[in-house]
């Protein structure tokens, strides 16, 4: 079993992926597909006059702010448009494929954080209205039920609070807890970047692996998105799934190349 | 087994019908939800700048012609906004509702109408790029498997053509197919008008029964999208489903009072 994340920024080719997804797909391999979208929710928030809105955590982390008209916003651009152009694309090309998002049948339940603490102007204040959440379970009954009746999962990144609410979550971290809930041996996280570079952005500078054990010490490599992709392969890792790799989504036969050995290995 | 379908029109008590639904799901009833969403597909494409352009056939039928562009925007307001919004409410009542359209899975499959013929200023022409369909075919094996597992399948209006290709459809249509591939006892059509009105638009001359055979006679009294809702009706009727009802979706307990002899009864 095989999960794969893509994210959505600029490059990614997902027709060229659609293509090794189908070739893989009809030669046996059973998988599941996880997405990402914030590119084009940020796309579609500005052309809705709702720009994103990014803040910075007492602990120095930035991360986007999702009040309920961003929600909405991220619902449309995620569940609705990438998720059904991936299916689209997939079903063109003979793949059974089928969209959920994790707020369907409680595919992915967790907690929502309903206020955030952030730091503007120097000082320390508290948003309300946030609509983001963790992922503290995963319903592995229903992808599995899906994957026995043939489908392809492709799943966009919401999640279902305990209370039933929508929320917004990590595309990686989604992956990486879907991978371990399913026992796979494999997770590929898919972005514009050939893997981890020890020197950003110099694509020659590639790390090609990392041991699970040192992988603490490989995070000061890691800048913005490159840093949660290492968190979800850690969590993924101690969750049972054996080997995470990053790589490419930007070349033909990307998942293909990443396992005959492209991209950052981690296992 | 139940089939109900909810327009997306301004009025119709979204939160109400959730309610109601929650309430006959937890006493045991099955069923699924179909939902429309042109008004917000409408709202969404004038703030995106890509406003809808409506067509008339040769027959004198007007449509919305549905350029790539629209066929995005549509999936965003209804697979993306409108759908996970209904599975939100739902779930936040402890219904186990999961969001599809009928892309996933081939869930509803049909013909896409590429090319539709229309009447512009007196004269005949082709319009290309249009990405509607009909539907041929439903996965009832699908439908089957997600009820008997418990979840609630709430359905957006899109199909998925023979070759792949995501197409929009007709909601009440969707809906009627379901209801006659699942052989429904009951397809209730909710909108924001009481039923069918002998003298649209006075709610006090509202149509209580129609006979089935007599039906065809009746849709001298329907304009607008009354006309796709007798349609369905009909359609839902030779499939073997026992009863349509009309009924309004602006009020508490809409299924329940339409069940109870509310709205227009077919049958």
């Amino acid at each position: 079993m095989l999960v794969v994340k893509v994210g959505g920024s600029a490059g990614n080719d997902y027709d060229a992926l659609c293509d090794d997804i189908a070739g893989r797909w009809q030669a046996g391999e059973r998988m599941v597909l996880v997405h990402g979208g914030s590119d084009q929710t940020n796309r579609l928030a500005e052309a809705l006059g709702h720009p994103p809105r990014f803040v910075t955590s007492p602990g120095g982390h930035t991360s986007r702010y999702t009040d309920r008209r961003s929600l909405e916003i991220f619902m449309m651009a995620t569940a609705g448009l990438i998720n059904k152009q991936l299916v689209e694309r997939l079903q063109m090309r003979g793949v059974m494929a089928l969209g959920l998002s994790g707020i369907d049948g409680r595919l992915l339940e967790g907690k929502r954080k309903s206020t955030i603490r952030v730091i503007e102007q120097g000082r320390q204040m508290i948003l309300r209205d946030d609509w983001t959440g963790t992922i503290d379970r995963v319903n592995v009954s229903l992808l599995r039920a899906l994957l026995d009746a043939g489908y392809l999962p492709v799943v966009a990144p919401l999640a279902c609070s305990t209370v039933g609410e929508a929320v917004n979550v990590d595309g990686d971290r989604a992956a990486a807890a879907i991978a371990a809930a399913l026992g796979a041996q494999t997770l590929v996280l898919l972005s514009n970047v050939p893997g981890l570079l020890r020197n950003f952005p110099d694509e020659a500078s590639l790390i090609s692996h990392i041991p699970r054990a040192d992988l603490e010490s490989y995070l000061d490599y890691a800048a913005g998105r490159m840093k949660k992709k290492l968190l979800g392969a850690q969590e993924a890792l101690a969750g049972g799934v054996q080997r995470v790799i990053l790589a490419d989504a930007r070349v033909p036969a990307s998942i293909s190349q990443a396992l005959a050995g492209g991209g950052t290995h981690i296992d």
